[in-house]
């Protein structure tokens, strides 16, 4: 019936399982790192992980909620986000251009801060050797690795329009919009998901309410299931099978290409370098291994991480933040000895964490419920493949925790053997829930030797480790030795082929040769294409013996744990979990509350005087002083609006702490603290009041500590003023 | 005698001041900013500042010292740097790409820190704007901002060996050669400059003892004098008019072309949206300025900041970090009212600071003496333009000071008028001397409000400041009514040529007219070709009258002060100029030791235990776990070396501190600190070690302090143990 569908590397059964999963599982946005599907045998054409997964979220809107539990107005936190500059589109007064963004002051803070504190996480606390490689890289590096091969999707064109699509996003969309039609004919609830309004206008245009046969929709849902596996040539007959058509035009597009998502220019004058922009910071790492293993002293394990841009030619890029050209990353190639179970030291550290896991038994078995268990319990039973790889889960998820990532939002989905590359032996993304529902946004696979290995074959550079054995090897096997004076003078021209067939057998054939040879002074050897195919060999010509070898030094190429995060996801999720408004209060809808963690948030602490009396300027400039000395950014704002709505503009930018400059100030030096999520303050003298600020930045002390410390300031409710 | 030559900008005295000065101090390097000179009014390839200067250094490598004073020993230098990769070429393994660097891991935390430090001098300090935007830049913005026009320099192509040659490079290389040759057949000195072997290799060929007849050698010179000023069909009728030949074939190149500096890609599939890796991160602030504006809630003066990658394709890049195709900068635009001299409000917070400036008018006199003004001194007596330009050097310097750059290795040198952009009403340079020479590490360039003009222009966006004044400003003048309803009619045809002529007229003429109408009831108007010239108009149809008008809101165009960053070049000349060796104490000539400051330098603490036994292990381990919680980075050295090699080894990376822990330490908790530079240690419990470090790296104590306050350790020198 589908000749050209590929071989089901699922069970029917299985297929039916993951066809209910599509549609309430897996994130419709394309995960940040997705090399990790990548392999040799994958389809020429590169579907890397869930590059080209769609699968979507019913009911995003109401499932995506605010800090507070109250279902998200992502109206509202785009509106805030916009007017806040957290970013904006880039190019904008020139029209923009789609997948560019530009980070504003507040996003720019937020973003510094989340690497300062991945960097202390990771680099500072296990000694990791960080790197800063060349975005350009030239075209044989990226020939080595595959990407030049198979880091591509498939697009077709619209013959009347030119529109571009991309050729799997196409067929699932028509033929989505067809079921959707069906569902309406037969008076089913539609599921209504949140998306681009273009694409669903677009879409609507499409979508007739039109009963389809019972077989129709099965095969559809069939083919959805299964959108990640067709090749370019599949999708374009899926296309003329179906008679997909582009609702805007109502053509039929031509059929896939493949589009290589890596940019490319020439470096040097004469243009003759290719080179590109690199598409992951990982080749950069592992191409310098060999001077990384000397700069740690030549000691494994370790780990080389590395902060910056990369780069990916999106097709038609969609979702903000969430699916961009030029994106941050911060990765880590953590290099292991593939013997000894890849346990890690410090696995005891982690082990009581407890994680949300997905694991892929679950999902195949078309269950969506994630198991709340210790890493090392996951480990232990086999869920998780290895130490080092549970080590890092558990560090993703300590991380996540602290920039304040939601953790009733958090979970980490093991890949299926559908979307993992053959050299994997366990992969699991960190996903976080959003208003575009589960995004991928730390992925942690198991790269094996495979990139050292190409790598190393192409230049011939050792990427190996060359490791000491504590106690030489000792190796005893068959031995064949040739008499080769009189050999080749004997076998005259045969003598290279009844060489190599001596030579080709294995140590049980020996092991058989030699008692035949000192049974019989001769052994009969297999030849094909000389005389008869078999030929004799005395044993003035040939001996065989069991010899004694030993070795000191064991060559490897070691294994690769990489987890790598998409810096850009993880900072708009961070926003979407932490925003709220005072509406739950009783307060103003309009009054958007961010509640970053101290240490992340753009801005510390906001100065107030209590109005634009010159007599105030001193111990404003003063308090802002001593703040920057000790490393504390804050901001002035003396304008002429209230403080309840200085303050309330304030919260709209995440700053934790608000200090007011009044009146008493003046007469005893002491200022009020405001906490921004509580809108409690306390009353003391400059200087403690800045030690407390110091200690809440430095998560060395709580709120609750401060207000337990501190007297409480009751008198002029700064909020009130507002309401 | 030479036609083709451009008008000299500078009087032929002046023309044989800067001669010499061409030879004694300029840098030979290009300069990371080199925008400040790039004007619309510029030759049609941009020739922009130094980027086409090729001034070079006498004697650098007798010049380049120690952190001690004595003479650089560059190529231990070298091998130290390439040993403890502070960086490495990129892609090495593969042949490695010119122009491309990667940073290792001390050459990366080296950067790191650099950075911080620039944020907190920067940014923190003058509540900036950080924005982060992207790399990519289509076309468009690039057009407008000049860039695709004028962004290039001049190339040309051996016919024999296709060698590539920078035009401007090649002509002077030649004419240097001729004139070196001339100088030893006159029996004089030559003077020898360190550069890149290959080039001297090759330079070396071309390379004859030929003695030149005095006129010709005066041309040569007064031709290097200006090799700055021509564009490429004058450098090709320079190479025909002296038969220049590439010593390498003794061919002569071809005619120079244009060759566009950018690296270019296409953005997108469709391949129909050209972009560009961007040359600066100017253009993306300057496109986002009324939005910071508007954020900065329409306050001025206000300054955004940058720090981010920007690429330049360099034709044929050496000198190592000096010159480089991928570099990171950080860049201020601080936008300020053309009005009111630019006054700056923390300038007496600086004004007392002393810089050593070389000023145009010194070096237009063929000196390179500088002077030690302070920067109050300088804004007064004119020879630093204004209070901000004034206000940014001295913040420069501090800067430079802060991270640990010689003081006695730092000169700012102002743009010659021949250097500088017509925009540009003052442009001085932050230049570090090196074994290179004098490098341009900073500009900082007064950019006028000539980029928001062109992009405002462009795209009609209102890239202006609406300032409402706080006294109207009440206008009086001259203003023409026409009475329509009968004009038209009167005039028919000729009605417009006349209205406009009447419109066209000055308001000096219009007080003649003015009396004229009152005094003849009509007046006379030149119109040409109506009539004779000359319209009479009665004062039915006219009328003028002195009108007063108010003015509310005053709009105009910012003015941009640029401090431009090259972290590359600030980090390598501060390598140097940290660098020395034990030699000059009579220890081991071997012993290189860069003494970075604490709060730059890559790790801050080495964490040596005795001996490898057991027992020292948790204490080790505890001491890393509290310097972690403490933020400061350590690493530890537990191999069998010496404790001395192993200090010896660390002072390689510039560690400034050491921790001992020994058999004392399991007794009674002390440890042993050592101060990296003088090698004294002190002893003390491990928690008060832990914050003499804290302190020492924050900056609040000295060594000194230290010692002073903690009993000094003189039982077991470690360094005797290599001695």
């Amino acid at each position: 019936m589908k000749p050209f569908l590929p071989t089901p590397l699922l069970s029917p059964l299985a297929g039916i399982a993951l066809n209910n999963l599509r549609r309430v599982v897996a994130p419709r946005v394309f995960p940040v790192r997705s090399f990790t599907a990548f392999a040799p045998s994958a389809p020429r054409i590169y579907a890397f992980a869930k590059y080209t997964s769609k699968k979507k979220q019913p009911n995003m809107t109401t499932m995506a909620t605010t800090l507070k539990g109250e279902p998200l107005d992502k109206a509202a936190l785009e509106s805030l986000l916009r007017r806040r500059m957290f970013y904006t589109p880039s190019f904008e007064i020139y029209g923009g251009v789609a997948g560019l963004y530009d980070y504003g002051p507040p996003g720019c803070a937020l973003q510094a801060n989340i690497i300062d504190i991945w960097r202390k996480h990771f680099i500072l606390e296990e000694d990791m050797l960080e790197v800063d490689c060349t975005v350009l890289t030239p075209h044989d590096v990226l020939k080595t690795s595959g990407h030049v091969d198979k880091f591509a999707d498939w697009m077709c064109k619209d013959p009347k329009n030119g529109e571009i699509l991309r050729a799997d996003h196409f067929v699932e969309d028509v033929l989505e919009a067809r079921l959707k039609g069906d569902k309406e004919a037969r008076g089913q609830k539609v599921e209504e998901k949140e998306e681009d309004p273009k694409r669903k206008k677009k879409k609507s245009k499409g979508h007739e309410a039109l009963k389809l046969d019972d077989a129709v929709v099965k095969e559809y849902e069939e083919v959805l299931a299964q959108i990640d596996n067709y090749n370019g040539e599949q999708l374009g007959e899926l296309i003329k099978k179906y008679d997909l058509r582009n609702p805007a035009t109502g053509e039929q597009p031509s059929p896939p290409v493949a589009f290589n998502l890596m940019f490319q220019t020439s470096i040097g004058p004469s243009s003759n370098l290719r080179g590109y922009l690199r598409p992951e910071t990982a080749q950069g790492q592992f191409l310098n291994f060999a001077k990384l293993l000397e700069f740690n002293t030549g000691q494994m394990p370790f780990a080389s991480a590395s902060i910056g841009k990369s780069y990916r030619n999106e097709i038609s890029p969609r979702a903000g933040l969430l699916r961009v050209r030029e994106f941050l990353m911060a990765e880590i190639e953590h290099f292991v000895d593939p013997e000894g179970h890849k346990k890690h030291h410090r696995f005891h550290e982690v082990e009581h964490i407890e994680l949300e896991l997905l694991d892929r038994h679950t999902q195949l078995s078309g269950q969506t419920k994630t198991k709340r268990v210790s890493i090392g319990q996951a480990v232990r039973d086999g869920t998780v493949d290895n130490e080092t790889l549970g080590y890092f889960l558990a560090r993703i998820h300590l991380f996540l925790k602290k920039i304040g990532i939601d953790q009733n939002k958090i979970r980490f989905r093991q890949h299926m053997a559908n979307e993992m590359a053959h050299y994997a032996c366990d992969c699991w993304d960190a996903e976080l829930l959003t208003s575009s529902g589960w995004v991928e946004c730390v992925g942690c696979a198991d790269r094996s030797a495979y990139d050292l290995s190409v790598h190393a074959k192409k230049t011939g550079a050792p990427l190996i480790v060359r490791q000491r054995l504590d106690e030489p090897k000792v190796i005893e096997e068959w031995e064949i030795e040739l008499e080769r004076k009189k050999f080749g003078p004997f076998f005259k021209k045969d003598g290279r082929a009844v060489e190599a067939a001596i030579m080709a057998t294995t140590q049980g054939e020996r092991g058989k040769l030699a008692k035949e040879l000192e049974e019989n002074g001769k052994v009969v050897i297999n030849v094909p294409g000389v005389g008869d195919g078999k030929v004799e060999v005395s044993k003035d010509l040939l001996a065989i013996k069991w010899q004694k070898r030993v070795e000191n030094i064991r060559e490897y190429t070691p294994n690769v744990i990489e987890p790598s995060f998409g810096i850009g996801r993880i900072l708009y999720s961070l926003i979407e979990h932490n925003y709220w408004t005072r509406a739950s209060e009783g307060g103003d809808e309009a009054r958007g509350v961010l509640s970053f963690p101290p240490a992340v948030a753009p801005t510390k602490v906001l100065i107030v005087p209590l109005s634009s009396n010159k007599d105030f300027t001193p111990t404003v400039r003063k308090l802002s002083q001593k703040l920057r000395s000790a490393g504390i950014s804050s901001r002035v704002d003396d304008s002429s609006a209230s403080i309840g709505k200085r303050y309330s503009r304030n919260d709209e930018l995440g700053t934790p702490f608000g200090v007011t400059v009044d009146f008493q100030t003046i007469k005893d030096g002491t200022v009020t603290l405001r906490e921004r999520d509580s809108t409690r303050q306390v009353r003391a003298e400059e200087d403690e009041i800045i030690n407390a600020i110091r200690a809440l930045v430095e998560g060395t002390k709580t709120w609750q500590d401060i207000e337990s410390e501190l007297p409480l300031f009751e008198g002029q409710d700064v909020d009130l003023t507002l309401r």
